[in-house]
């Protein structure tokens, strides 16, 4: 069944788009777009190996992107695909940034937001997880598998 | 009574030095400084509203350029001084840095990483609070009094 145009999965393809980037550069592939009007206006790849930058996740990347896109620190009306549940710095990052919603894919149990028992996001953010989350979870699988290879 | 030359105030001044940059400029005024081998490393201040980027935050830019100058993304042997308490953000970003020690100045009551039960911090990074923390408040303080009088 084809994509329906506005669904999650179409913008989190894109998100797997950038992961796949980051996979090819050698670096933990995630890969992140923020929406707005069903549209992207900024998309990043995790680039800390790089950036020699522990803060230069997809995320941040991608907020930062946005902010200049829209010319406001806050992304009032956006979206952020995220092909990996964000950390807490990341978590962070999107709370002061206002986001309207998050959508991720894969769950992080060693680092995702999600192990503080209470919420870091903003109180006006929906998060929504799993969009394709075996899709962006395989991916890390491989990249790991094959650093373990190595 | 002269500063010791390698007190945690002397190198808080530096950080309240940065502070005054941003007050200068508008911004709320933080400022954080890296210090490595007893030396300076990194400075910053907070720099959201000239970015408009909400993840420009004076320890964000601090920690970004420290890990420029040490060409690594971890900033072993360092330390961070830093006027106000992080926030979850920059104390999750502290955390990947995996920095040795934190020392701020003021209690952030109603943002920093504190309010959380669980300490976010990496295990290893020692944080201490309070270093001249009436003059980094102070300073705060007058910027949110002036703020409210405009």
């Amino acid at each position: 069944m084809p994509l329906s145009v506005n669904s999650p999965e179409r913008f989190m393809q894109e998100a797997l788009k950038q992961a796949h980037i980051a996979f090819e550069e050698g670096e933990v592939p995630v890969g992140a777009v923020v929406v707005a009007d069903n549209r992207v206006i900024a998309r990043a790849h995790n680039q800390v190996e790089l950036l020699n930058d522990p803060t230069a996740h997809a995320e941040i990347l991608a907020i930062t992107s946005a902010a200049e896109a829209l010319g406001s620190k806050y992304l009032e009306g956006c979206a952020m695909y995220v092909t990996l549940e964000p950390c807490v710095m990341c978590a962070g990052a999107l709370n002061w940034a206002q986001i309207d919603a998050v959508y991720y894919g894969a769950r992080d149990e060693k680092r995702g937001f999600s192990l503080l028992e209470k919420s870091i996001f903003h109180p006006k953010t929906r998060v929504s997880s799993g969009i394709m989350g075996e899709q962006c979870g395989n991916l890390l699988h491989e990249f790991f598998k094959n650093l373990r290879e190595e």
